[in-house]
């Protein structure tokens, strides 16, 4: 998805990511590679001094190793001849590729297949692909990127430098920040799962509200964001979703959550900051996750819990400690149920004993 | 997703409802919203007393209250100038909202992008959107709406007033019936999972049955629905399916099913009418749910298990209170442990006395 | 999906499956049909004795059951003009259903609002759908199929008689093999989820890498398999994976592996061939799956766990032995705890005793 970009010499790229040169700063390096399958102007990393002592066969013609690791990497990796100490090298690797391989540039274009509303405004430095639709009073800012077959509604406004990739749909109303990028069949504002009952049947609860996806913010494919019912549902600037996730109506998700693919959260669920959630937990409605806490993959987590700062597993969520604890006195089970009927035994023979006596 | 609609008076709107009012009758209305956030020409509710004890700052210029409310409500919610008492509070401000907010509506058009097969059979007054695809002897009934990129396979039936939002999916054949929204990429008809191996690798077992949506129906977005191997899959009339659900082959859903994002459900499951299943709940094949029955989420339910009516839980599902009982158990298991030691070690001092004496 | 084909006699039928005919072997045939829904110029299967007990009913025109079966076929199944004798039923059905059923054919095409890159290397009889886009130096083979609204990015690599169902992304650079289906809406070479965090937020890894889907393999609607970050993401060699599964970025999936739906892999997964994964599983990172693992539905895997051949079961997974005996001892912990009181209270007893003794 990416095409390589610029070619930079060691000694320019450790400049850029604070770096320290031992070796030949004057190569060229012009994509990154891992250290098993970089070969001459490629950049590797190690994360740490452990990683480092597999690198004898490294054919890099640079590698990032660990502040204080540069000595070490000259005696085993002797193949390579640019070090670059950093401190924290994944980091710096993570940079350089940004670097070294600029993300796919499509020059300004209004695809002729493209349906565009003509109260649509759209900015000049704008790539629409082919097959788009674009409805009424809707806004793309400068340097947006709307791949094939994306469907923009109306009243939608869409930031600076975002990439919405193909087939994306953005319901009426909707607000993306600058810079988001929305992967492959992206859904935002699709109404949200609400329904009164009555003696004939369910009907549907207002989804009137909208949904609003903040700056820097990633989310993965077929990842669906429900439109509130009444208000917002909000994703928050830096957070990255991965795909398949569902987002229900009048979640409100803080900055810089990261959340693991084929997660479901139900409506009304808060998210603080920096909060970390893995793959395929569950969120009854009404949660309250505080910043700091940390949810494992295929956690349930009832409605209405307030998830406190610290590691959380199971279902339904437990201190990750208590979960562990748990779970060995569950693997003793066998053993205490041998223990209880040992014990019985013990106890007849002294009941036997005592009536003899 | 909807435009605002009409304008009523809370006298209108209270007998359209069934409630009865207290306050100005004519006060016009123009928008549902919630207690919190409603302004002038708004109409809020409360669902039950305790919500009415917070409505002091309400700015609404109507508030629907559980009948008998009234009175109180006139008390607390001093800003308020027309209360509309009615038996279901949340009920009558929903069939408000759908009044006060109509679908959106567009004027009927196929259009010139559109690719139709010159066999297919649209009715006058459809509405198709950009991009769509509808294949031979294909049929779209009067008042259906289909959204930008919309793929309809061959001899595919549409009902009236159906909305299908941007990138739906029907595979060849299949039927949708009247009223019934598909939200955006739902994919209906796609080939059941079933392979049969021998020597060499597997082999697809035919899956050439169909699939049929009864009547209103709505299926959230991305939610995919297997045409059946031989035979059909049914989702029954009134039935509410959430986001990213998978519904096997052969499935027989039934009427007036709620069904909460991200559940799958594999082949030949027969769920009954009424049934409540949550999220992320997971079926084996050949399950049956019986009316009346609730199944929490996350829950799993093994291959071929009668689903009797109540509440169930937890993986294999059991009884709520069974569940909660033997996780009650589990959370003692400590305690269980310590139990246990402590008459291990009195019984060693009777024995010890015994012997002794 | 499918389009009756050709019309085969029983005889015929039988021959190419090796299989026994008793009774009428000209008999023509035209479709695969269910025991109970068989009628004139159908064939049905049983797949053992007992199912055979329950065809009396049965109008199909022939009747595949097992080998030895066929005198009992003919006294229970009157109505049935022909009986095959086959080692394996439903394989013989399977295979009769391929005969009978011919995969649907497009005459080759490029529909006149499909826009392909001038520099797009496509086959002579290819079909291609309305509203398709091919990006630039991408290759479509030799009787491939590409239904309605696919996106194919930049240099794109789709080998022969693939069918790809409407709305199917494929991001630049990946390689689809030969015969391969791709159900609706799946995507492949999305970015991997990686990123490394600074102060400020989150970095995205570089996510560079490709992937690959061999020969043979199909893959359900929705599903997700991203692209390497560095190196290649793989599906091997007719695999089968349901719909709405996710599989992450560097995961190595075997040949002939079946994967159910909304099954979640995580990054650098290995899985070998011939493994047989149940639906709604969830892989931690750096899992390896060994030939001959068979992983029932809803397990969680730890991250590095190593799952050797057998049945696996639970979160986390354990030898399905070992959970069915931990899972009883569960279920007792009621009763464990009545005999936990019961014999503290016989201690009681006793210590009195002793005491006063």
């Amino acid at each position: 998805m990416d095409e390589a970009g610029r070619v930079k010499t060691v000694g320019e790229l450790a400049a850029l990511v604070g770096g320290r040169v031992s070796g030949d700063a004057h190569i060229s390096i012009e994509y990154v590679a891992s250290v098993g399958s970089a070969g001459v102007r490629a950049i590797a990393f190690v994360e740490n001094r452990k990683a480092l002592e597999d690198t004898q066969e490294c054919s890099a013609s640079a590698l990032i190793v660990p502040d204080g690791a540069g000595e070490r990497a000259r005696e085993v990796a002797q193949k390579v001849p640019a070090i670059i100490e950093a401190s924290k090298p994944k980091l710096a690797f993570a940079l350089i590729g940004k670097i070294l391989h600029l993300q796919k540039r499509r020059e300004p274009l209004i695809h002729p297949t493209a349906v565009i509303a003509p109260s649509a405004n759209i900015a000049l430095t704008v790539y629409i692909g082919p097959h788009v639709s674009i409805g009424e009073n809707s806004t793309i800012g400068t340097g947006t990127r709307i791949e094939a077959s994306v469907v923009v509604g109306d009243d939608v406004t869409i930031g600076l430098n975002c990439v919405l990739q193909p087939s994306v749909t953005l319901y009426d109303g909707v607000t993306i920040g600058d810079n988001v990028v929305l992967h492959a069949g992206v859904c935002v504002g699709a109404d949200g799962f609400g329904y009164v009952r009555d003696d004939v049947g369910y009907h549907k609860f207002p989804q009137i509200g909208t949904a609003v996806i903040e700056d820097d913010v990633e989310l993965g494919a077929y990842t669906c964001v429900d439109r509130a019912a009444l208000g917002q549902t909000r994703i928050g600037r830096g957070t990255k979703i991965d795909n398949l996730v569902h987002v229900g109506h009048n979640c409100d998700i803080g900055e810089r959550v990261v959340i693991a693919a084929q997660t479901g959260i139900s409506g009304s669920v808060i998210i603080e900051d920096d909060a970390v959630v893995g793959g395929q937990v569950g969120f009854g409605d009404h949660v309250r996750v505080q910043s700091g806490a940390v949810i494992g993959s295929k956690a349930g987590v009832l409605p209405g819990k307030i998830v406190r700062p610290g590691v959380w597993w199971g279902i339904p969520i437990q201190p990750l400690d208590e979960y562990k604890r748990l779970n060995a006195h569950i693997g003793r089970l066998p053993q205490m149920r041998a223990e209880l009927k040992e014990l019985r035994e013990r106890i007849k023979e002294l009941e036997e004993k005592l009536s003899s006596s």
